[in-house]
């Protein structure tokens, strides 16, 4: 069953999703194209068996999906509810210039939208061997739509630069929100996980600030997780780096905001050292993206 | 034919490395575990035939080593002199302290290093499905143990950094070269690659400039290519982006240099434009490295 009718419909939705960006991020087809590969993400992984995954993360508890040759990445069992429905019930809350207090709250949007991206990313684990590049896409699409529905802002991937000598240039960036005149402009990597290249995220901000002024650009990447399972031992460790982000923060850019979906616990405590470096739920931007703006 | 005796072999070299890099990597026991390595590689892709390459790069001719069931990276024919004894004749020259000029040249080690690395690399594309990690793994002790050799210093991975609130902390580098007090210090990272990751040699720089003040450190990192196969299509094409690593140069930190095996055209220039960035091939490091060090 390593490839059936629901495994193309998936794809087919994957590539739905690829078209249809073209059109911006914050369309009504958008918001289709995202519940459709929810629920076939979720009745594909329903072919297979779950199982438990030996957490090396205090606190967390990770299960997998099974297709016989090989396991699906490591699911947080306390964040995960597959369930259509709840994410029918948030997406009738997301009206555009919505506000959203008190109908909803942070950890059931970090909830809701973990689950959804979840199920997409180990489906393709067990759809399609070795994929990498299918889940990024997905995560960097999916998590510009929100972005783009909460700033009412379509986002763009590069941007002039000036140039004395030479022609003026194109400078691809990660997604940049520009929120007009006068505003802050966001600044948004959004990655599946950083490992051992987190130092990027810094490295553009950097860029950024050089270029256009320090302050130009809020610096707020998006994280999936940063789980790592081994598929033999069915183990499944976090890779953290505190100490190294710390001195990224000190020394090559300042980060507003690190968002995640499956949150470390291990760079909760970076808010209150110096430098601050707030890391936090993405559910947690929805509530707090126009204080921001405001510096 | 994908695992015989010769590929055995082969791996059990790789093991040696590995262990003879605790020894550092200016040992006698290292160059011969070098020139056996060079060897094997040899001998295993002799194994298989080799397939002419659709070259997208102008000047350049490439060809590859196909299994029969995948091909190998791509080798770049100006440069690729499979052949031992040009090996052995540039290692007797390699004593302590040895003075190469006259005896050998620039393009010359270049050839003959070049062949040397990728033989290995093309050797475990073919035995070893999707391994990025012994390839890069090779690479980084290959060029560490030429580099130790010409500036008589062993290599270090990691460094204090000084910490106000907190203990002191190791930071994790990339190779880095101590010519003791008052001389600068070599920061060279060594990768078979950059491709989308070429801001973070400079992030890396602008860390240690910022923990330890500006030119400290001077980076001067070592890659092998650009290029990259589609093994479908049989063509290579190198991924080069000399208007973004300009920008690095201005706004992260300055490289002092970097040096390719196989150097594309596309990155000599950078040398003559404004921030000077120069490229160069890597057997020119063996005559200029003092002079570096003088600033």
């Amino acid at each position: 069953m390593a490839k059936n009718k629901v495994g193309t419909k998936l794809e087919q939705a994957y590539e739905d999703l690829k078209a249809e960006v073209r059109n911006g991020h914050d369309s009504a087809a958008m918001t289709q194209i995202i519940t459709d590969l929810y629920a076939e993400s979720l009745a594909y992984l329903a072919g297979f068996k779950s199982v438990q995954l030996d957490s090396k993360v205090a606190g967390k508890n990770y299960i997998a999906h099974d297709n016989g040759k090989r396991i699906s990445r490591a699911i947080n069992v306390g964040l995960y509810v597959p369930d259509l429905a709840q994410w029918k019930a948030l997406s009738a809350l997301l009206t555009p210039g919505a506000n959203l207090n008190g109908k909803t709250d942070a950890a059931t949007i970090t909830r809701v939208l973990y689950s959804m991206a979840i199920s997409f990313c180990a489906a393709i684990d067990l759809l399609k061997n070795g994929d990498q590049k299918t889940p990024g896409t997905y995560f960097e699409h999916f998590i510009a739509s929100f972005f783009a529905w909460r700033v009412g802002v379509r986002p763009t991937n590069s941007i002039q630069v000036l140039s004395l000598d030479e022609e003026n240039t194109k400078l691809p960036t990660d997604f940049i929100f520009d929120l007009g005149k006068n505003a802050q402009k966001f600044h948004m990597p959004i990655k599946t996980s950083t490992r051992e290249r987190a130092i990027m995220l810094w490295a553009h901000q950097r860029l950024l600030d050089g270029v256009f002024g320090t302050d130009r650009f809020m610096g707020t990447p998006v994280l999936l997780a940063e789980t790592k399972t081994d598929s033999k031992k069915r183990d499944v460790m976090e890779i953290c780096l505190p100490e190294q982000w710390r001195l990224y923060q000190l020394y090559i850019a300042k980060l507003k905001r690190v968002y995640y979906l499956d949150m470390p616990a291990a760079y909760e405590k970076l808010g209150r050292n110096f430098p601050p470096l707030v890391v936090k739920p993405f559910g947690e931007f929805f509530f707090e993206w126009d204080a921001l703006t405001q510096g």
